[in-house]
């Protein structure tokens, strides 16, 4: 069984990209490409694609290309996209509602079950057809529904008020988009985080790098 | 001059992270910490910690900890965030309007000064002050008014559409939302990815490696 490999975590990281140029492809119809094709549409060096793929099995012949389908079908199963997982979204601000869509729009690995809010004024307000709840609401929902992931889109003062009554309530992982680090208080639990703020003070030094560069050059 | 000095790229990434952490504490009214302290509440080890601030010139003093302020405002600065890079928004539905706002409520590095949509029905709305203009306006706007940041936050078909625009139009740095791959097209300026469709991909794998695990341990 492929799953049962060992595959590094730096190929790992690649796993996600490479899932999004081959469904692409796949979309458009193509069935077979070769990894050099693939490293001119993804900026990675065909050896590097190679690689990658031989880590989970490959599926390239020589010459031949390898089957997109395939590739991409496999590439998600270890990813494991097929799953379902019961999915809560805590914040329906702006954020919230655009994590959602994508949550639905991609349909993969998570089915959102439920959203919630302190607010009392988006409560009822329907988000792809899920109305969201008031927060005081969140114990019973848990109880009767069993959800395993919650998407954070809360301010950090909130999301850390909140995180350990959701390891209670049966969350065994969290998707975290607050500048909050979840990871802290619940090490043992698998977190993704989105620090929105970490990034834009990324590109910030990327562009103030770049602008010495260029002064360098000059 | 501390600008000189080359710092390695897995210290700057974790940069931002501690700008948040010092941050928090100078709001605090915290003037002081150590490396262990900090370490605690960061979940890093404190050899760690006075390595990366080594890196810089540090300030710590033994057995008298950081100064927070300063290291804070220090790494504030390597970071670039002083400066005031005229930035504009294309995609104002809810990812944008939460982008936006953080650029608002951080104020660091960046200046939103316009935002642009193509849906006519958005032009006029105010987002945090700043009118909603028609996209059909992007050129007169960066013609007059000379913005160099672009945060995109449309779909990716019509990011890479727009792409070759903004280049010419003068963006020298692009904070991408799309899942289009920006800097496959634009290799030579600073672009920073926030995929969240990746991200979304990536806990998934996260929580089929623990589900297994578990097993494994049972």
């Amino acid at each position: 069984m492929l799953e049962e490999q060992k595959i590094s975590i730096s190929v790992v990281k690649r796993l996600p990209r490479y899932y999004r140029f081959l469904e692409e492809l796949k979309n458009n119809g193509i069935n077979r490409i070769s990894s050099k094709e693939l490293s001119a549409r993804m900026g990675l060096t065909a050896s590097q694609i190679r690689q990658d793929f031989n880590c989970f099995g490959g599926f390239g012949q020589q010459g031949y290309g390898y089957n997109v389908e395939k590739l991409c079908d496999e590439i998600g199963e270890i990813l494991g996209l097929s799953a379902k997982h019961k999915t809560i979204l805590l914040g329906a601000g702006n954020l919230g509602r655009a994590v959602a869509n994508h949550v639905f729009s991609e349909s993969k690995g998570f089915t959102l079950i439920g959203i919630f809010d302190r607010k009392e004024s988006l409560t009822g307000q329907l988000i792809k057809g899920i109305p969201v709840r008031h927060i005081d609401g969140l114990y019973d929902f848990c109880h009767d529904n069993s959800p395993t992931v919650a998407i954070i889109c809360l301010p950090p003062d909130a999301t850390r008020e909140l995180c350990p009554e959701l390891i209670k309530l049966g969350i065994t992982a969290i998707w975290n988009f607050s500048s909050y680090d979840v990871s802290l208080h619940c090490p043992n639990i698998p977190v993704e985080n989105v620090h929105i703020g970490d990034s834009l003070m990324t590109i910030c030094y990327k562009i103030k790098e770049y602008n010495e560069k260029g002064k360098d050059g000059e």
